[in-house]
């Protein structure tokens, strides 16, 4: 059976995946780049940009693992656009350019579908309304027998955890209060029971967790 | 001028240093013992009990830290004891027995003042309705020149570091989700920007993180 996997997933001391008040020019909100910077320097993310360069070392290790394996992503709608409610026009195709980092399918979950988007390499937006394990078994099966990543944001990732649907999650926990945004946490009393949990810190001061599930759903 | 510490105090990862449902049984309420097993098999904290043994190691390194140099200690009342409201009657004397691990002045903040408590091996219980600026002043003439520590619970904590009277804090994050309790980050935002932040996680599976003020207050 091929597995769920979350990677490179940044949070704050508090808890919080993103800041508030998302806009076009501000992904994570008030967050800024903070939770992101110490995966914007890796060599792996560099990659993803089409950028040559990037650090070595443990944090790109751990980066790293966030595509080998993955047949296709789910992602929540604000990972996908700032935009709230029905389209105003189907013009925005995500914040990647065209060619996105993914090159795979892509499912981003909304309550307000339309039509596919094919972008160069290989990535195609889907989008759906649907429930995390409806949303899984179509991923599953544009998967191809491999993997599929729960991309975020933290509602989306938090609803898959909550729906006992991910079998393995890398967090990064950046030492920072942000105080406010969206929390990964609510509602996810006695997590750890369901998992076996590693912790390591670099010296770039983030402390990753991985969180591997040790039973079967 | 002394300085004013935070040791050896748990959070989980979503930031609760307390469980729900505090009892006399039940001193962390909910999270049972689960926030402070790491620190409970320490040699420090078995001499803090009179007790031989214990493991060494990083764990125990930072937990003796609480120790040296201080000279009073700060609490919130529900450190103190389970009870809430006014005093029924004025026999609790706290949960350490006749001869607590302080051995120094400590201030109890409630607000509702008892009679000082004299009890074994130098510790003093003095009872104190005051602001946290008010009860420093009053621990640091008590303590000679020495570290005030603040001894929690959550609420005390975040009080302090609100005011911006806290110089040096370690935190240890246990990877468990509480989902209810006490948060002790509320309200902080930004508190990364005032402290130099040190982390290391330990084989225990824990995370340390020291903060160290950075600017004069």
């Amino acid at each position: 059976m091929s597995r769920v996997r979350v990677h490179n997933f940044s949070i704050s001391l508090d808890g919080f995946a993103t800041g508030d008040e998302q806009t076009l020019e501000a992904p994570f909100g008030h967050a800024g780049s903070r939770l992101t910077e110490w995966f914007t320097g890796t060599r792996t993310f560099r990659e993803m940009i089409g950028a040559s360069g990037g650090s070595l070392g443990v944090d790109d290790a751990l980066a790293g693992c966030w595509g080998p394996g993955i047949g296709a992503e789910i992602m929540g709608r604000h990972k996908f656009g700032p935009q709230r409610g029905p389209w105003t026009d189907e013009e925005w195709r995500g914040w990647w350019g065209d060619n996105p980092p993914f090159h795979t399918p892509v499912f981003v979950l909304t309550h307000h579908p339309r039509p596919s988007i094919e972008m160069k390499g290989g990535t195609t937006f889907h989008f759906l309304d649907a429930s995390p394990a409806e949303a899984l078994r179509q991923a599953r099966e544009a998967a191809g027998g491999l993997d599929v990543r729960i991309g975020g944001g933290p509602t989306t990732v938090r609803e898959f955890l909550a729906n006992d649907l991910i079998d393995f999650m890398h967090l990064t926990v950046v030492p920072i209060v942000l105080g406010r945004g969206v929390r990964l946490w609510d509602g996810l009393e006695g997590l750890e029971e369901r998992f076996a949990i590693e912790s390591t810190t670099t010296p770039s001061g983030v402390t990753h967790l991985s969180f591997e599930r040790v039973s079967a759903s």
